[in-house]
This record gives C-alpha cells, sequence and structure tokens, in this order.
C-alpha cells in the first residue's frame, strides 16, 4: 500500500550575532532536513556558513526559510508588503543562503517560509504568488513546505513540489489544521504523545483532535516539524523517532519521500 | 602591439526604499559594467532586481559591489569586523545578487568591493585575505576589480583575475594612486580632460598628477570608473566615450578586455 | 465669531545617512510646524539634529513624527504590531527626538504618527490606544495631530488636546475624508486652488470634494498639511500662504491657533 | 578616613526581540546601578521599557550604555564614525532610555559607553569629546562612568562627574588597568576571590595584578561592574555583596558614593 517514509525537518539557524536561540546542535541529531533562516527575521551569514556546513557534513537538507525583513519582530508580525516586496526578499534570502550551500558543497532541496509569512500564505494569494513566482523563477526543482491551502495550490500551479507538513509537537482542529498555540491543548507537552501522534499521521494519514475527533488530516504528512523553541523539544524528537522506528516508517530526506510517492503513484 | 580596449563601470543600484541616489538610467547609457549595490551599506532586493534586469537586458556585465552592513554610514566607515565577519558578510551579499542575475538569465563577472571595505583592502591583509577568500570559495571565474595592493596579490595568489580600475574623474598622485577627494585636484570637474586622461592611461598607461607630473599608472587600466555621484557625470562619462572613440579605443566588457590581454600575452 | 487663525505644517528629517528626501530647505520657509521624522520609518541622529535646530532658529514648532521601525518600506506598510510594540515604539522615538529638542532648548508641541501606523489609527483601537497612551504618559500637554476617528477620540478621552488636520494637497470625498493618491483627484496641482481651498476650510470649514460638492469638513482645521513629496510643493506652499493672507486668516503655531480656540470657546 | 562606599553596577536589558541575553531577573538583585542599553548594539523598547520599570521600583540607579549601530556586532566593533556621528548617536540614545525613565518616574544618573566605543574613549580624542559634549548637553548633572583616560579627561574639562569603575571580574596589569579577557588571568573565576580584590580596591586603593604584583589603581573605584556575561556571574556578585557587607564596606548609589566623596573632600 502507500508510502511509509517521512522526513523529520525543524527550523535553525535563528540565532544573530551575540544573540543565541535554540538548541542547533542537539536537533541536528534528530532532523533530516533543515529550515535555515536567512538573515531577514533571524540569522547572519556566520550563524548560515555554520549551520549549512554542519548541515553539508550530516547529509541533512538544506531548505530556506525566508521571512519578512523584522529581526525584532522575528518575522512573527504581519507586514503589508507588496507582492513585488515579498517575491524580490524571497528571491534575495534564497540567494544569500544557497552561496553558503554552494561554498560548501551543497544544494538547496526546499523553501518553507516562515513565520507570518508562511501562515499568511495559506490564504492570502497575494502572498501565495510571491512566494511560488521567487521559487519557480530561482530553481524550479525546489520542493514548496507548507501545509494546504493557497501557498500549496499556487505551488503545483507552477509545476513546483509540495512537502506537506504535520506539526508534530502542536494539537490540531477538526478541520484538520493546527490550533492556536494560545488555545488549550494547542502545544503538545508528552513526547510519547508526539510520536504516536506522528506514526499515526503517517502511516493512516489521520490526526486526534484537541476536541478528542480523529479526522484524517486532508493532506499528506511528508515531513514532521519540530518547533526548536518548544520546552521539550529534545524529548519530543527523541520520542518521535524513536516511535517512527517502532512501527517501521522509515526516516528519511523530503526529496526521497516525494520520490518514493511520485514512484507509488506511477505504479498505480 | 598593446592592448587597446578598455571597459567603464559605475557603482548603480545604491538607491534603497523611498530614496534615490544616483542617475542609473544615464549612466546604463554609458558603462559596459555594473558594481551593483547588494543591501548592506545600499540597495535593496526591488532596487537589485531593477538593476540586474536593466544590466541583462543592454548587456552590461553584472558585478557585485559587497560592503560593510551599515546603510546609514553608506558602507564608508571603517568597521574592524574579524575576517570570518567580512568574509561571510561578502559571500552572502554575492550570493543574493546572484539571485537576481540567475532569474534573470545574467551571471556575475565581477567582485568590486564598495567604499571603505574596498580602500582598506588595498593595505589590511585581513580584508584583502577576506574578500578573495570570499570570492575564490563562490566562483573563482569572477574578476576582482581593484587597485594595485593586497586585495590585487591576495586575488592573484588564489588564481583570480585581476581587473585593475583607473578612476578617470579623479586626481592622481605620483604614486600613481588616486589622491583624497578634498584635495587640491582631488576631483576632476573637466569632461575634457577626463576625456583626454583615459586615452592617455589607456594607451600610454601613464597619468598626468595633480603636481603636473606624468607618470606610469603602475598597473593596467583594466576598466574605467565613473563616479555616479560626481556633480558632472553625465558630461564626464559622453566625454569619455567620445574621446575612446576618437582614439580609436575599443570599449568593451572587462571580461574580453583580460582575454583581449591574456591572449595577446601568450603570443608574445 | 469663529476662528481665523491656522497652523500650516510639513513633514520634515526624512533624509538618511547618504539619502536625501524632500526640500527641506524651502519647506522650513513655509510652515509654522514640523513633522520630523525621529529614525524609524526616516530619519537619522544626524538629520534630527540638524532638523529640530533650524526649526528651533525659526521658531518653527516641533513635532515627533513616530513611524514603524520599517526604513525600507518608509513606514507605510501595515505592521501587525502589538499594542505593547506600538506604545513603546512611539515612546522610544518621541523620547529621541525630544533629546535633540533639550539641546537646542526647544520644546516639542505635538505627536503626528507617521504614514500607515497614522492612517491605521484612525480606525483601529489598538493603533489609537498605543499611540495615545504613549504621548500621555510622555508628556500630556503635548497636542496629537489627527483627523477625526478613534486617534482623536482616545487622544481626548486622555485629556490631550487634538490639531485637526487639513490635508491642504490632496482630494476630498462627500465623507470629508481625503480620498487614495491614485483616485482621480486625489493629488491636487494647481498652486491656486490649493489655496483657494485652504481659506475656505479655514474660514467656512467646507471642502469642494471630487465629485464637485460642498461638504463641511466634519472637524477643525487647525492645521493645513502640505506633502514634502508633492511634486508642486513650493508653489503649494507659496501659493497658500499667500491665500491665507490675502484673506486675512492669520498663519502662526498650532498651540496658538488651539489656545485661541479655547479662549473663544470659554468666551462663549 | 577615606571614603568606604561604593556602588555596583552591571549591563542590563541587553535582550533584543525575541532572543534573550543575561539574567537579568537576578543581577537586579545584586547591583545598585543599571547600565542599560539603548537599542543601538542591544535593546529594544519592550526591553528598555521592562528594565527601567524594574530598576525604578526598586530604586536601582539608572544609567543609559549607548552603542555603536551595529547589532549583529553587539556594540564590540570599532566604527570609524565622525564626531558628529557619535555625539547626536549618543545623544539619540540617551533621550531615548530617559523617556522610559520619565514614564516610570525615574531619572537618569549616569552614562556609561558601551564596548569598543567605551574602549576607545580612553584613547581616542574625537570618541571622548564626541561622548561627553553629547553628555554635557544633555544633561550636565550626569556622571560618566568610565576607567581614567580621556574620557575621564573630557568628562571633567566639561565639568561633568566621574564615577571610575573597578572591573570586578577582570584581571588587572601592572599599569592599573585591566589586561584582555583573552589574557592569562584575564578573568577571574573565583567568586571569592572577586568579593576579596573588591574590599581591597575599595578600602585600600590597590590591585593585585596577573603578574603577582599590588599596584595602586590609580583611580578611585567608586563603582564594581559585574559583567552579566561571565560564566559565574551570580555566584561573583553574591559573593562581591558578601565581602564588602563583612568588610564595612557600605554599598549604595554611584550618586551617594561621589556626594560622599564631595562631603569627604570639603571637609579636608
Amino acid at each position: 500500500m502507500g508510502i511509509n517514509s517521512v522526513a523529520v525537518v525543524a527550523d535553525l539557524g535563528e540565532s544573530f550575532g551575540n544573540y543565541t536561540i535554540g538548541d542547533d546542535a542537539a536537533l541536528l541529531g534528530l532532523v533530516t532536513a533543515s529550515n535555515i533562516a536567512c538573515g531577514f527575521h533571524a540569522g547572519d551569514p556566520r550563524v548560515m556558513d555554520a549551520t549549512v556546513a554542519e548541515c553539508v557534513a550530516r547529509g541533512i537538507e538544506l531548505g530556506a526559510h525566508p521571512g519578512y525583513p523584522d529581526l525584532v519582530g522575528f518575522g512573527r508580525r504581519l507586514i503589508e508588503a507588496s507582492e513585488e516586496e515579498i517575491r524580490t526578499d524571497v528571491i534575495y534570502q534564497i540567494g544569500a543562503l544557497d552561496a553558503f550551500a554552494r561554498i560548501h558543497g551543497g544544494k538547496i532541496s526546499h523553501v518553507a517560509p516562515h513565520g507570518r509569512m508562511g501562515s499568511i500564505a495559506q490564504s492570502d494569494a497575494k502572498h501565495a504568488r510571491a512566494i511560488t513566482d521567487a521559487v519557480a523563477a530561482y530553481d524550479p526543482s525546489y520542493i514548496v513546505i507548507c501545509q494546504r491551502g493557497l501557498l500549496a495550490a499556487e505551488a503545483q500551479k507552477r509545476g513546483l513540489a509540495v512537502g506537506y507538513v504535520f506539526l508534530a509537537d502542536r494539537g490540531y482542529g477538526d478541520d484538520g489544521m493546527p490550533v492556536p498555540r494560545s488555545h488549550e491543548g494547542g502545544l503538545i507537552y508528552d513526547p510519547e504523545l508526539i510520536g504516536e501522534r506522528s506514526v499515526q499521521v503517517v502511516t493512516e494519514g489521520t490526526v486526534r483532535t484537541v476536541g478528542g475527533n480523529v479526522v484524517p488530516l486532508g493532506h499528506d504528512a511528508d515531513v514532521l516539524l519540530l518547533h526548536g523553541d518548544h520546552p521539550t523539544v529534545l524529548a519530543n524528537g527523541t520520542a518521535l523517532r524513536a516511535a517512527l522506528g517502532d512501527a517501521g516508517v522509515r526516516v528519511t530526506g523530503l526529496q526521497d519521500v516525494l520520490a518514493e510517492k511520485a514512484a507509488a503513484a506511477v505504479s498505480h
């Protein structure tokens, strides 16, 4: 039957200058793919250089994680930028990250817009077009990591592959979408539960919601996201990897997951 | 005998957001190569996008013009950055510009460090190493535009081609180097004189100094720089192009100039 | 009968580093009050210092013109900042400007939020509260310059004086509010007409709309704003001052206008 | 005879946006004075607001800690700014901090330039003049915290009080000045030793150097600085306070220390 593999990704390289955020050293041992900040909402050239070097050394897939030019807001505040501004900001950031991929002999495999830029792109056509125009113009072989919505639709319209993400440490609603962090059950603190949910979403395509129902996710779970700022991230990631292993799910890169899916689609 | 061709370059794309600097539209009609700001000392993604598009459309060579991360100081103030900081800042900026080259079907041909980063690199080994390490790591086919000094030496040590620049609108001293702008004769306002000097430095390799002597430049004049913020830049550029034409000097891209020089060297 | 005086204000000090915007030298000869950028959307400490010095020397009222921290967007893009972020950003900017007022022996008289922060505050309660909380906490003697709407209402709720502004060079709709710049008639290019409208709004309280109707402005016209980026700003300002003079309207500071209004209210 | 009181200060409020640096909560329990970052090298309006509020609530003296406009470099890299740039940058930052002092009912008592701006001002006349010009213009009652050198001299020339600082957790050389952090013994990790040294410098005016000599400090020790990024800062501060208490040294605000010193000078 179906796909039995999944990628694991985390946002990395969000430190800046003298400021450190996240336990990247630990996360690097848990993921198969990275979303690397590109200097607008977080990250700086030294952090990008070191993060890319480490990912290339470990065979972790490189992803660009562009955000709004808003360091003080960490890219979490909507900026009503024009389509042209979003498009060129994303191209700039992809190119900057790609420079470090290039000097370390790596290659970017995917783009995952950060924070508010990413979340608004699920429902705002201007953002969805701008981001996917940027990716398609820069390198149409890049995968766009997102949830279902306009961003996924615009990506597919441009022939870009979509890697659907499941937020492993977040509660979901009956619509198959994550509920806000502030919502009761919005953040899941039990590592065992995180592992169990991850196996379920990969193998069965369903998720138990914050209201207790079991609903279909509504899209594939190609890649599981661990939030680095989650208080129990290391325990979460360790439990997630163990649970996937126990369930016989292959944890691999996102390109590999999508290739397997494509092959399976052809064979049917 | 000698080389009878030269490139003409200007700093372009230094506007930012709502702020405009320079008459790029006019300069684009006069140059064969561009030094394009990369967003640190000047420029932003929209300006970079538009400037690259225009250069590609006109067949003007694309050059990265990286500077210190100091917009308020326009990159003209020394920052005692570490070698690592300079190297990674330059890589980041080259990659960001290259993204726009890529989406417009162009290719960067050279790198010219901006302002104080460029001038200090003539005499500071740390800067010279950092900049040339960045260029060599990113793309060893790129030409480094500079005057003679440590930057040129470190470039050659890494196998990078050097495009020697002559500042067409600036006065020179007896050492064959430009005198400060504030110096008597530091800025030349007579377009005819600028044209005449340019022909002389290309065809004879000499320059008349602010003191009235005629001295050898001490290095080739592969590319003539017009400063966009010079009050008479358009008249200067027009006179320069006319004088070169009258003298039978071929005005072409810098890659072409260096290729011709290389061919001439082989044939001797 | 009514008030027969008005202030004239313009946004000043919006240059930044090596970048110049606006003809401040000319505007300074036309205004009685200033809205001075505070370094977030425009302006820098040198520009602020020089602009305040000039205003103090000429007896022009000093106004803080705080905006979003978005230089590349010139403060014209909505940022979905929290109430706390807006409040503290405004306090910071007022304090920074006040430092220059203090060293030059001047005193800030008013605050006029810039760009999108100012326009959204007319209808967004969060912005209106944040801005007026900032002003009231810093100095409750400051006047808030705005149009009618939530910002005016929240200012009055906190006991702050409101200086109602009429955009002298902009077209108005039947609701007594300016129509967008892009709207037919949104920008007025005829200096005579600008002068004539200004006299009418001050002396009669009415405005001829883009649709040709004469409607009440709906609030006082305490201060007339000239946009420094309007292509005919100098002619506009000159015509405006001449027309007001011819009509016997006294052009004075905003504090003076409001004091006269207060005295008139008491005497009735 | 002499003065038997001292202040204790630490750099505070250096967090930024989503980034946290330093254990301010703990340091606030150990100090009598604060050096608060002003948004250029560190800090943001929310951090400034909260830090000032906390200091005012606890009766901790408020100090402005202006730095270079270099967040990514944390103000630790020399910027060859002009005297005018330094002066106006410092005025801007003092005013911004003072805004928060004002809304919380506090008052700035001192200015301590941060990082490289502070260290270079000991030997660079341009920096020393610019900083003290800024302070004298803004409020001549402010104390300048520094070591001996040009900054102290220029402060005194302008009639500003100087609060001489001893770096309690750093090793000193035979010249009575701290040796670099990287130097053997440059950072002191033994809390007991830090307490002991602090008592000695306050009561005897001498310091045991990294070479083992006991030398005069060469200036008063009005205020002891604890570095928040020192790995043992809490133990250091606790030991320091205990040792001062045991030795009968009164730990108080810097204004108080200088007032006592002034009174003692008069009575002699």
